[in-house]
């Protein structure tokens, strides 16, 4: 076998590899982190890398123009290493920090009439234990749960102890002078009949003044953590960061190939656990506690997630009949994770309903409240997956329609997540046809994020800069309308007034992404209303979730047809319900199991086994739609216009 | 810091160690074996080195003469290393390979009741299953739950699984083309109430015709596992070596100190795992099995043994009070010890009455019996503690006497383990004082094992060689009795005739240990029906449990008074019962339950604590006892004389 020196460049890192590698695997072993959005995939042309020197085969060159191929541009996940290399990485494109204010500023307390005694599962026990003597030499497990029994009245006898906490117990005891507190783990909302009480830890002297926990969201892009303290039920700080698995694909399908591969899910599965442990670190510094005195954590995310957090394999997610392996985990233990924070404490995935409504759907239709309410509500949460649950105290019924990554900015030439120098809004001035913007940290434009590319969309139907079918009308007197690479294009922004040194511009196959994205939301509202009966008029609330509804503009979006025309003051933006729900399920058992419930009775309609789907969705291609009747505010201003 | 360099001959193996080291922590370093049978205490000699070169400071002298230290003799666990030191380590005892013949050839069959679907608690099923679909796309666990339920009628709606399972469930129902075998555990011993079936293992294609199970003793010399066939019941093969601990530590005690020393704990827990992995592959490969398909072991032995196999610190068993961590631990998973069955198999370790009356104990006195008779027995297990438990159907009192290592042939100066050129019994000619004797392998020997001591003592006293106080006779005429370096003393064998080139004697300092022994243990039996008030005389049957108790001779036990001068026909050689009992347990859950039972309401008498047991001990050190008309055939045999 031949191997072949592949030295990286500004690095200077060197490895070797067989020849015939990929460039990607060779900056992996090198210890190098590649931005591949795709997963790997060849598709986003984010991992483009210069050969300086050395024979390659590009096996594929999508996203690369033949100027670039020309001065050795080559896509790292899609280039076999011919000979001893030297690359250069290009400087790329870096992950801004930025939260939704609402997580930072708000202040989060459980509900007033919540008693830790009574709802929460981990409970503390201070324990005054009389030492052995001769004429009292029972055992120390024995002794201890005689403790529990005698001064707490607790029927310690089935108590579970695991090993690991069994293996320290005489120590601790001993060092202690048999005053500890017990920490127990009582009935979770797996058993209505009861479960086996479980010893989480012993500690010496009495620790029951405070007993914390962590509710965290595992989102595709981010995630968060709450630190809760389980005596008063309050979010005592909170903390978040992008997803560790970014880097190795940016979107749950990305991630579910990567994970086939090799090593890939359980590197996914250490990413993941890698950026949750950096946060409660954070957390556990910032409020000066020990990562072991956390005892339970509750977490929700999408299906893919939550299996990739698991270290369950993915793969049946992505292909038909796309089942998961469990939509219930059971619980397991952190330290079956590599969760840093206490060991034995037991982490409890929130139930999702299937592969792509996932327990993020089940918190938040528990946390949003819709589920106890007479009256009809609908929730979404857009992301690269548009999930919809329809329904109210006496149904649910649930979707998911695959919108495409287009909102979160990637398939568009200029598309880009929210972060700092993002588009997030566009005006057109209907005479002059000249754009207007806002952008994220107020800095020159480096591309749009999805609520800049719906406010755009929405912009250029309204002045006619676009017609209903999508297309430019390129007869307008501007210079901003012309033909471009990829045929007619709008320009932004240019070149001059942004960050990027060339115009920032919306073409057709953008334009036609984007509408595809919008029609397959506004499809699975349709679907999901007739699967039912009833019409989308006759729903009482729209619920909007996600940090893409933190920067979406209600208007816009009905006016390319996303949402549904329906009443302005019907729209509520409910921010991040997914750790909404995973902190609640933390709180109380109760809670829990009406998380667990809930999931249980809603149905999963699976738009790819639904004969109208496809109809709805052509109809839905237009602008606003092909019946405009549905939408009489859009046809109100076009009439104006 | 100065380091010194030590070399070891004839090895040759060189280590660099810091100044004050010991010699046998530099040896351990260096990776060579020194025999410890005391632990590293410095009581045994068995360590002696030759320092050759170089300066060390012999904390102790033990067993080493002035001669010996002359020649540069010292002891490796209680020398430190004070210069660069070239030391020879001379041939040491090689551990003999010998089971008892009853071992090898019995066959053990489970009882003709056993009914593995009623009795056992791993069941197999083979489930067909629906794969899914776009119109059943329910999640795998949940499909496999079905299946269970629709296909055998069982409840799996909470059945416990593992992540480690869970995350292999998808590929193995898809390679398997969803045609897979389920093992399932169902309730223990542990709850009356019911417990969660638990999946132990999903395997492809139907597996249901084998289901294999161990049961282990851990012995603290010997480890002996059983294969046995859980469809049938029987014992298909077995295997026993010596327990690898014992190279660091030949008693209980010497390995709880070696335990608290260092990485002590988990090393002996690594060696006993290693001997037990060890007979597995043995037995596995002979039968043909993988050893992932066995699904459950119980295991039983003394508390020290359980509490190093569990890896859980054994110290507090040796400080007074005496207490356990734990006398009944909950089941454990394979995994968690690192034993080589399946690793998500039930490791369940039998329980015990407190630190000295073992699990050992409770599964021998389930397994001989005893505890369902009505008429009253006692149950005696010699080793390094004599165990004995008295009673019947109805009670069960128990208590362990602190023999010492007498009868496995160590504190003796020509003591030995019951291996191959171990004297096991001796007779003395009633005229000439001539001995004769018979060896374990048919070689010359080399020394004496317990049961030929026992009998050397009983022919010493009968023949007049010793008086009743265990005094030599030196005044009789006979070149075997004469005065040696430490006191009087009888020659057993001639240089000549033996295998170690110098005499075997006993001497005085021998013989004041056994008699000790034999006190203990007789005074356990006295102290013990005194507390129930009853006599010796009433007791209907005796039970010998052990190895001991194989090369034992009744009459001459009873003519030095280590056992009760009673009926011949009421002592019974019991065997192993502690495996025996283990192998009960593993058969069904009605057993294990019992023996659970039985170990919670054993009475424990901790002879330490009783102020009767000095005296009783004191009156047990004559030959047979100071109450000679309590040995009435003795007696007789003296008046022959």
């Amino acid at each position: 076998m031949t191997t072949c020196t592949v030295t990286f460049q500004p690095h200077g890192a060197e490895v070797e590899v067989p020849r015939g590698t990929l460039i990607s695997d060779a900056a992996t072993k090198a210890g190098l982190e590649l931005n591949m959005p795709c997963g790997g995939q060849g598709r986003c042309g984010r991992c483009a890398v210069i050969v300086e020197e050395g024979e390659c085969d590009r096996r594929s060159t999508t996203r690369l123009s033949p100027e670039a191929i020309e001065e050795g541009y080559a896509l790292a996940c899609q280039t076999a290493i011919e000979s001893d290399l030297i690359i250069t990485i290009p400087p790329q494109e870096k992950i801004e920090r930025r939260l939704p204010a609402s997580q930072r500023l708000a202040k989060i307390e459980a509900p007033p009439d919540y008693d830790a005694s009574r709802d929460q599962t981990i409970q503390k026990y201070f324990l005054d234990i009389d030492p052995p003597s001769l004429d009292d030499n029972t055992d120390d497990l024995a002794r201890l749960k005689r403790s529990l029994q005698a001064q707490h009245d607790i029927d310690a006898g089935s108590m579970e102890v695991s090993l690991l906490l069994l293996r320290r117990m005489a120590s601790v005891l001993r060092e202690a002078g048999w005053q500890v507190t017990a920490v127990l783990e009582s009935d979770t909302w797996l058993d209505a009949d009861g479960r086996r009480p479980r010893l989480v830890d012993i500690v010496p002297g009495d620790a029951t003044s405070r007993s914390w926990g962590v509710a965290v969201d595992i989102g595709t892009t981010s995630n968060v953590v709450y630190l809760v303290d389980l005596l008063t039920g309050n979010v005592v700080d909170i903390a978040s960061d992008y997803n560790g698995q970014i880097a190795r694909g940016e979107d749950v399908i990305s991630r579910i190939i990567y994970a086939s591969k090799g090593d890939g899910l359980s590197e996914l599965q250490s990413l993941v656990v890698g950026t949750i442990n950096g946060l409660i670190r954070q957390l556990a510094e910032r409020n000066g506690l020990s990562t072991d005195a956390i005892y339970k954590m509750a977490a929700s995310g999408n299906s893919t997630m939550i299996h990739l957090f698991l270290g369950l394999p993915p793969e049946s997610i992505r292909l038909e009949p796309y089942v998961t392996t469990t939509n219930q985990p059971q619980p397991v233990l952190a330290g079956e994770l590599g969760l840093e924070i206490n060991p034995l404490a037991t982490v409890d995935c929130l139930p999702g309903v299937g592969s792509y409504v996932g327990a993020d759907i089940s918190a938040g239709v528990f946390s949003s409240g819709m589920c106890d309410l007479e009256s009809l509500s609908l929730f979404i949460d857009i992301g690269t997956n548009g999930e919809i649950v329809l329904g109210d105290c006496d149904w649910l019924i649930s979707c998911a329609c695959s919108a495409g990554p287009a909102f979160e900015g990637a398939g568009v030439r200029d598309g880009m997540r929210a972060t700092a120098g993002a588009i997030e809004e566009v005006w057109i001035d209907k005479q002059t046809l000249e754009a207007n913007y806002r952008v994220i940290g107020d800095e020159p434009p480096r591309g749009m994020c999805g609520s800049g590319l719906i406010s755009l969309l929405a912009e250029m139907f309204i002045t006619g800069v676009m017609d209903k079918g999508g297309t430019l009308q390129l007869d307008l007197e501007t210079p901003r309308l012309r033909e471009g690479d990829h045929g007619a294009e709008y320009v932004v922004v240019w070149s001059d007034e942004g960050a990027t040194g060339r115009d920032i511009v919306i073409n057709k196959v953008d334009i036609d992404n984007l509408l595809r994205a919008k029609a397959a939301v506004y499809a699975g509202f349709s679907v999901l209303a007739r699967s039912v009966g009833i019409e989308l008029s006759m729903v009482d609330r729209i619920l909007i979730a996600g940090a893409f509804g933190q920067y979406l503009d209600v208007e816009n979006a009905i006016q390319i047809g996303l949402l549904p025309d329906l009443p302005r003051e019907k729209f509520k933006f409910v921010g991040n319900t997914s750790i909404l729900g995973s902190y609640m399920a933390l709180l109380s058992r109760e809670n829990r199991s009406r998380v667990a419930e809930l999931a249980e009775r809603m149905t999963y309609l699976e738009l790819s086994a639904d004969n109208t789907f496809h109809d709805e969705w052509m109809s839905a291609m237009f602008l606003p739609h092909t019946h405009i009747e549905d939408f009489p505010s859009v046809l109100e201003l076009l009439k104006e216009k």
